[in-house]
């Protein structure tokens, strides 16, 4: 059976999304990220990221990471995109214009957005954006996903969804993405049909779902 | 036919690598990097990724960009895969594992190398390695690809290439990424399995076509 390899609070979101898309079963291995563990290394740490039999599995280090059949897998937007494919029906591509256009979105969003976006989900969930100091990080980062964030609103005022009109792995990707931005309303209010996508994406059963499952965790 | 629009100093090259590679026919449309000009919006500017005419056909204002058969495909890595699957043969994948598999290395290699090896590739190509402040830099930027580095190390301790035991599409973008920390001998160093893998990539005949039109312009 499939194994899935990664704590919700993690990039395995993505996976874990679509997963509840394609009820798809699997075994889910909540593997902790090292940098949250004070001694991540300490012979009673729970399996995380630098334990060594997870390495083993996992040359990369890195969370979420898939088995599947022999295949192990790193790299959560790899991961999607395979599961997609490989599972996904309507949900992966119908051929292989969509497929180039879901890996040239997965790949924007991951070298054009993320990182600044991240900067965003960090002041927020340290409860910084309120501060003076937080703020104006948070700005300094907004400022710089303005232009790609503005390639999705002109994108999404013309599309509902990124790639052949339809939900797809794509969208999740992607949102899951802008998601560590979301937090801060000036980039929100700033692009509409960004914002209204996202909204659309997260009102999915299985984006509830999953989103349920890791405020549990 | 084919269009490729992008200079070859830029991330062009993984695709006019992969080009020479499938002696692919293409119109090229060397475009630069606005970047790279004093004034991209002068009207006797060359053409450029600020050009009102090249917007209109890539909105995300990037090279490469291709147009193939109606499909307008921007992000480098997401263009490679995708010529490679609809072209290439032995160089694309095989099945979905391996697939899977090339996106991986594709997302790795731009996630946790680019940003840090294009910063020693600068520092390189302004002359300043051999200066105390760039080489503290380098060092500086060095230190953040030891992990991601090491990850490539063991894999080519133990393959002789990315995906499948052959020369593929992955190789390509893993190493147009390297490339730009290869200036900096001391990583080269601690890396020899990954060092002797680039050699090998680079000793192709189609890299050595790409990399003197390269120099050529």
């Amino acid at each position: 059976m499939l194994k899935v390899y990664g704590c919700y609070k993690s990039r395995a979101t993505r996976v874990l999304w679509l997963a509840e898309e394609l009820e798809l079963a699997f075994d889910h291995v909540p593997v902790l990220q090292a940098v949250k563990l004070d001694n991540p290394l300490a012979p009673d740490a729970p399996l995380n990221t630098h334990s060594p039999e997870f390495l083993a599995i996992n040359p990369f280090g890195a969370i979420p990471v898939i088995e599947d059949d022999g295949l192990v897998l790193s790299e959560s937007l790899a991961i999607t995109l395979y599961l997609a494919k490989q599972y996904g029906g309507e949900i992966g591509p119908k051929d292989l214009e969509e497929d180039a256009q879901m890996m040239q979105w997965s790949l924007f969003a991951a070298t054009e957005i993320e990182q600044n976006a991240l900067k965003i989900s960090r002041i927020a969930n340290d409860d910084r954006l309120d501060s003076e100091a937080g703020q104006s990080e948070a700005a300094a980062a907004a400022r710089l996903l303005k232009r790609p964030l503005s390639v999705l609103e002109k994108h999404f005022a013309a599309h509902d969804y990124a790639v052949g009109d339809r939900f797809t792995v794509a969208d999740i990707n992607i949102a899951e993405i802008v998601r560590y931005a979301q937090a801060y309303q000036p980039l929100m209010e700033a692009n509409p049909s960004l914002s209204a996508w996202l909204t659309r994406c997260q009102s999915r059963p299985a984006f509830q779902a999953m989103w349920e499952r890791r405020s549990a965790e």
